[in-house]
């Protein structure tokens, strides 16, 4: 597609990058409260880390799913979302989860990722209640119907695990 | 307006629940990191506080500039914006801060609001670096335009103190 | 939550309201055109009335179900929304409708509660056609898919009743 | 443009119509509270009449800014905008100005036409305080922001008359 | 409805209209690339042409489903959106649909109008791989969560065909 | 700045791609109708080509005014959303352009990107009237507030050139 090679899936990237970066211990630990990612490596190692911390299993399977019908979203997700932005060290993983929570119910027309990223928020050590507490505020800023379907999403998410 | 008494200017309603409530320390401190604003006061002094913690004189500038036009929509500001939802105990004031700014970049329609949000992030603790992560963030989820317009309201409030 | 008591159940809320405030006449009538809420009242009952009035059972639902995850939510629906907004004596509750749907309408991303609020249009004495002719206004202001979209809910409600 | 022939200015619109359908009398009325318009004559002779009686001067002026560059949305101002939709007998002028600012408000991104649009509410018969009433609804529905700013445009129409 | 006689259906306005004109040659050829529609009939056929040629069956089972509930929004698309817009010979129709897509996608809140469009944009010949551009750019413009969900709806048209 | 080192500004950018790409002819040519960018180079290579072709100087200026606040955006600006994204063959320039001024039209909130990008597309080959087109359509998609205040930057740079 558009003069590329084919692009490998996210599992081979992994093994890929992790073969290459041999200093990423394989016991790297689930994410804790204030954890920044390591800054030092290549975007597409930041990347993949980064989406597997925040998000588990789900962004796997969104990048996964674009494989087919735009690979290159599947890598500038990798690559520039989590490689470049959400690796930045700047701020901690829990604050860059309520700010996206905070967006996407403020935005109200993303409930996909607004699902993926509540689950990211618990995944990087978000409280419930903190993640409830951002969506209320945004009573005040973005409206009660927001806050009230975004609650929905964070009920549906806060049930499945 | 609405058979209501006039509303008191906030200059007054402070003064006034200072005095009502006399456990408000004079010297309440500036907010510090990780600060969440005690819950147990009546709406309108916890509102107060809050409004004056989070905006210092701004938001009472707001405040009073709403008076002639609609004072119970002032009202509602400090009771139920500051004081029923930005005072509640489940997340810091840091937080909610990161939290507003993300939302207001993603609206892309409130730069009053989020020159006012700006200068509160800093009041409660937030570093200017940090507010900036939060905005170049949303490059991702709200888009480009989103962010570099809120980096030039940040620039204006940071230039300005 | 959040250090407070549990929250009565919206029935609880009513009956207990109700009995403390015996001026409210069992025989409260069904709204209809013109009324505007009575503004005497403190905010909770103000809101119970207010809500009831225009949503009926549907609005009762939406707060019962806040009940496990945002109990102060469901409070500040009843208290704010309704009891301190929705019931001013300043406009009539079938302007007020038509200024709910047109909002909806334009944000294009509440579904669930514009759906409540054209059902609530109909509580309060507007004509269906009324309700379609604000919806139609919107593709002049907010475009064709948002009053395509809002037609649909509305053809929706006006089947289930 | 386009293969037609230049717009003529709205005066040259207005006296053409005039001369053309004398049954419109010169002394027709300025709107009074619950007129609607009289949906009998062509598209043109409905636009420019109903532009006329809601927006005075403010929407002429709209339209003639539009010929030097896009003569044909000026056309679609007056037939479609205002000679299809705003004319039609279903709802009555208040409800609709009230519509207009409530989508408007809640949008956030429109305030020229905001402006135009609150004027147009004084014209047709909307009392000041009911102007308010429905922008303070919308921190409702649309949040703080928008309800704050859209007051802002109101003070600033109420001042100018 | 408002005084109006009934709308006959889209079927029947075609064979009136072809029947009026009967310049229109019944050999009328399917949309080729780069085609601009015909500017010189009146607005209704060059609507129902225009509407025919871009949204072939979707946007008439669109124009029959408004009949029963709003008849002249049904008349509205065809001949403002299809006959007066859509239909001018100042942009070819490929770029037409390139920013339709583009918006939708963006708004991010008309998924039922995006995947008629996106089937649309083929119909007037542009390829699969245009409209996928179109969307990923939106990554940049609007935020990764609006080009992923509208890629989302991008597969399943494509799927359908 | 987080540990990077200190971004040189884009002039130093474009010369020292240019020494480091001797294959890139010193007289590159001015945007046609209908180029697209060569994909061969590398991200910042590519994405200064692109900002130039589009662009101009405005492109320039607002990465450089970046530079004090925020390098990594200006770096994201450049590598990513025009060396990844604009810079990608599967669409050209004109129809891009298209895109961009549809989705900011329709956003509304985003007049000074609107502005460059209007610009843009006089750069890469459309016509004022082209441009002018995308924006009546977006009456249809996005209402008529949102083509009216588009017009008004278009007509302002138009006027500039």
């Amino acid at each position: 597609m558009c003069g590329r090679a084919a692009v490998v899936t996210l599992r081979a990237m992994k093994s890929r990058y992790l073969e290459r970066i041999p200093d990423v211990p394989p016991s790297w630990p689930a994410p804790v409260r204030k954890t920044t990612l390591a800054a030092s490596d290549d975007r597409r190692t930041r990347g993949v880390r980064a989406l597997s911390a925040i998000t588990g299993d789900a962004g796997e399977a969104v990048v996964e799913s674009l494989r087919n019908i735009a690979p290159d979203l599947a890598e500038w997700i990798i690559d520039f979302s989590y490689g470049d932005v959400m690796s930045r060290p700047g701020l901690d993983l829990r604050s860059r989860q309520f700010a996206t929570i905070a967006a996407l119910t403020a935005l109200g027309n993303a409930q996909p990722q607004l699902k993926v990223h509540i689950a990211g928020a618990l995944n990087v050590g978000c409280e419930p209640q903190e993640i409830i507490e951002v969506i209320l505020q945004m009573a005040v800023y973005a409206g009660f119907p927001a806050a009230i379907n975004s609650l929905n999403v964070a009920r549906e998410v806060f049930k499945s695990r």
